[in-house]
């Protein structure tokens, strides 16, 4: 079995202890779903990353260096999951980064993980967290390494029959799942909610938006209440690893899958793009 | 020379590429001054340490084990400045902790830096930043290690003659430096931000408000508008390295350095508790 990490294109399992992904969550990062050998999706991971590196002002890494990565971490792993990771690298003591910085690219290989299969059939069930986002447009949107907000909102539950944990901003919008993106359809149009002030904007998230566009379905980006999610006819939920989820259950509001949830299914399980 | 950065007491330049203090920024931290091979203000370190433990519920190390690394690293520099990290160790993919998560402690020594001494005496030109800090009151008062703002805020200059950055939150108040807290003196009074909904409560802060009770001065915390500080009689910044600056120039604005803030230093440079 082939090492597990790169960094920067070489195997090792550790970073320096001084990088500022470490010291100060400097940095961004992709999780992407790798079956046969291909990444799925890699256009569009390739320039979200460039996307929110610029947005760091992060040096980001040769398109080249990182399929080189990813091809040689699942030589012999076919399926599996893909996590890159670039930061602005080694730095002094203090904030301000050094000059020139020299981006740290971290490559990490995960098994499948072990979803059930009812999951994308049967729907999960969902809680609503109660830890907010905060509004910070400067980094709304982007897949940062800063998420402790995810990482409270994940430690309050422990149930496995929950799968999925909805957070809201501080002025009480549903934002996403804590590791997916929010649809919610109601009277056959598609709403997600507007990320211009917090939450990740997610690969999977665009390739939905783009497949209901292609359909002719309206579609709205909107800031969106939990009254709004809970009085909507379908539910889904969506990531890079886990594709679409229908969400059957969430404070005390019960779906089943509809047919605009099963229709992004299977488009996204056609296609590769 | 020792050997610079210890991770889990043992002599080492790297951490684990899955640990997730570089995964998710969660851990905390601290950055103290060392004074001949003594860390100034340590039992209020440490306190500030394990409280901040506390709030993101991380397990604390050993009070014992952590000044054993202060004290390896300080052998034979006794004058430095060490930084000591906290992590919830090394993780599987995705937010929900393992369990138990075995923290990662990580204790990294710099040489003092070369501030000049006219900042302390003269005081320091401050810009003001551009970026706001995003109310977040489940993680404010925090020495986190989602610092992203912060070097956001960091990289809006690169003139050394600023010696430092005010941040003011998304409401416009004013709530600390990007390495520092804020003071202001106003008819003799003290007055500091609230860090109630974002911001870092520094060691440095705890004392100067301790200084200011036992000496009898009003102090006040709350809120702070730009236009109080700017009418101010007296602006001073804090930290554990850097002791106390003057505010000399902000906005067109200029002091000189008031009696208040001279008596704070002389009472800082004279206990190291």
């Amino acid at each position: 079995m082939s090492h597990a990490v790169l960094v920067n294109g070489k195997p090792a399992d550790t970073v320096s202890a001084a990088d500022r992904g470490l010291m100060y969550g400097d940095g961004v990062f992709r999780t992407l779903l790798v079956r046969n050998g291909q990444p799925i999706a890699w256009a569009r991971h390739l320039r979200k990353l460039a996307a929110d590196c610029a947005a760091l002002s992060l040096a980001c890494p040769d398109a080249g260096d990182l399929l080189r990565d990813v091809k040689t971490l699942t030589a012999d792993i076919p399926d599996c999951v893909i996590k890159l990771v670039v930061t602005r690298g080694v730095g002094n003591r203090g904030y301000a980064p050094p000059a020139p910085p020299r981006a740290t690219r971290i490559a990490l290989r995960s098994l499948l993980p072990g979803y059930s299969l009812a999951h994308a059939d049967k729907g999960v069930a969902v809680r609503l967290c109660s830890v907010r986002l905060a509004h910070q447009p400067r980094l709304a949107g982007i897949k940062h390494l800063n998420r402790l907000e995810n990482v409270l909102a994940r430690m309050e539950w422990n149930d496995p029959a929950i799968a999925e944990g909805l957070m809201r901003d501080e002025a009480g919008n549903v934002v996403e799942g804590v590791m997916s993106n929010l649809f919610v359809c109601h009277n056959s149009a598609l709403t997600t909610p507007d990320l211009s002030r917090c939450g990740v904007a997610g690969v999977t998230r665009e390739r939905v938006l783009e497949w209901a566009a292609r359909q002719g379905i309206r579609v709205e980006v909107k800031h969106l209440s939990l009254e709004e999610v809970l009085a909507a006819d379908e539910v889904f939920l969506c990531n890079s690893v886990a594709g679409i989820w229908p969400v059957r259950e969430l404070e005390g509001r019960a779906w089943n899958r509809g047919p605009l949830t099963a229709a992004a299914q299977d488009w996204l399980q056609q296609h590769d793009d």
